[in-house]
């Protein structure tokens, strides 16, 4: 039975780690909310694990995962459940934590990210709240990408065993999510993001590494990748980057 | 070996939700940065591990815990890696991932409810937000904390097992973190969040329930509690409850 993803249809967003996952290990899975609904799928399939009162453990949000039984929502925590299923993390407890922690922090970047044009509210469009995006976004791109992609250099560089893979020296399912926050930071911010990528040079080569996959590579060269959009997190508002 | 906890010294912030679990399962732990220095303790022996080249896995900030040769940061992380070892957590992967997905909510809401006092910037002072934070603030009381705590009655309702416990019928440690949340939103925004909680019996009893188990009202009324201040991440002005 394929794997179920649940997310919004017109956007990347937090469903893209998943998807990339999926993608990356050639995993069988249907797109849920993007199917048609008179074959049951569609934005109302998706609802009803939100809404209906006879899930149990109903997700807060998408993205969520269902395998079987099986329901998982925190983007995360479905990299989490799919890592060791996908052979995208290693078997150590370990690593796996470690792994897991990376990714977490990935995560951090992206809801700092999404604030820079919701500084004051999700309720609110961005056009009411452009004053304080602006300054928000500054610190975003001038102290905060900085010390977040800094320190993933330093892990890359710490990392005894390779220069390209964030744990160990095999793909994991973080190094498709940091390859995915470099690619939504480029859209987003392109000038203060490539100031920031001249110093991190490890970073660097794991993102082209992961754009040479080759499954990931077919993924982002298919219709199954939505084009970066100004609905999704990463928004390019020309007057945030600088 | 006791486990060690590395935070900040002086609030509660991230680092309770590790001390809550540590607390309430009777653990043997060391609250290093809270030491005396002349015993290697204290804020230096904390940034050993995020400034030494010598540590191969940096954590990205505090809380983070070190258990012999392992280092393990972000709080939803720790409690991942504590929670079978400190029996605050049911041994099937579906309701460890369950439990997770829970905390992960959790720490969403913590990182909005520390979006309202700095909402444009983190490095910069409340005082030069304030008028930023009064609109955010306005919003997470008024819409985002009805909906998640409403989420969280949800599922305390659904859970077929038990009124006061998040998932099954035993402690966890998202039961933990979801009394830390209650008290945090009640110490910044005591007037709305009493409104929510009229309306979340089931948050309302796990709270309570929590706040009798018999460690953790020893922990509570101990000095190994730190008050809350305007130095955390709940933090009481006025100006933005209501």
């Amino acid at each position: 039975m394929p794997y179920e993803l649940h997310y919004w249809p017109t956007i990347q967003g937090r469903g893209e780690f998943v998807r990339l996952a999926l993608e990356a290990a050639g995993a069988d899975y249907v797109d849920i909310a993007r199917g048609r609904e008179d074959e049951g799928r569609g934005i109302p399939a998706m609802m009803h694990f939100m809404d209906s009162a006879d899930v149990l453990q109903p997700p807060f949000a998408p993205p969520f995962l269902v395998d079987g039984k099986t329901i998982v929502g925190q983007s995360s925590a479905i990299l989490l459940y799919l890592g060791p299923r996908l052979g995208l993390v290693d078997k150590s407890e370990t690593r796996r934590l470690w792994t897991h922690q990376l990714q977490l922090t990935i995560a951090d970047v992206v809801a700092e990210a999404h604030e820079t044009h919701h500084p004051v509210g999700t309720g609110l469009y961005y056009e009411d709240q452009k004053k304080e995006a602006l300054r928000r976004a500054k610190e975003f791109r001038t102290a905060r990408v900085k010390k977040f992609l800094g320190w993933f250099e330093t892990v890359l560089e710490r990392n005894p065993r390779s220069g390209v893979h964030l744990v160990g020296n095999r793909l994991s399912y973080a190094d498709l999510s940091l390859f995915q926050l470099v690619e939504g930071l480029l859209y987003a911010f392109p000038k203060a993001t490539r100031r920031v990528l001249k110093n991190t040079p490890h970073v660097t080569a794991l993102r082209d590494s992961v754009a040479r996959h080759r499954r990931v590579a077919a993924y982002l060269a298919s219709e199954r990748r939505i084009p970066f959009n100004e609905d999704g997190i990463f928004r390019r508002y020309p007057e945030l980057d600088g």
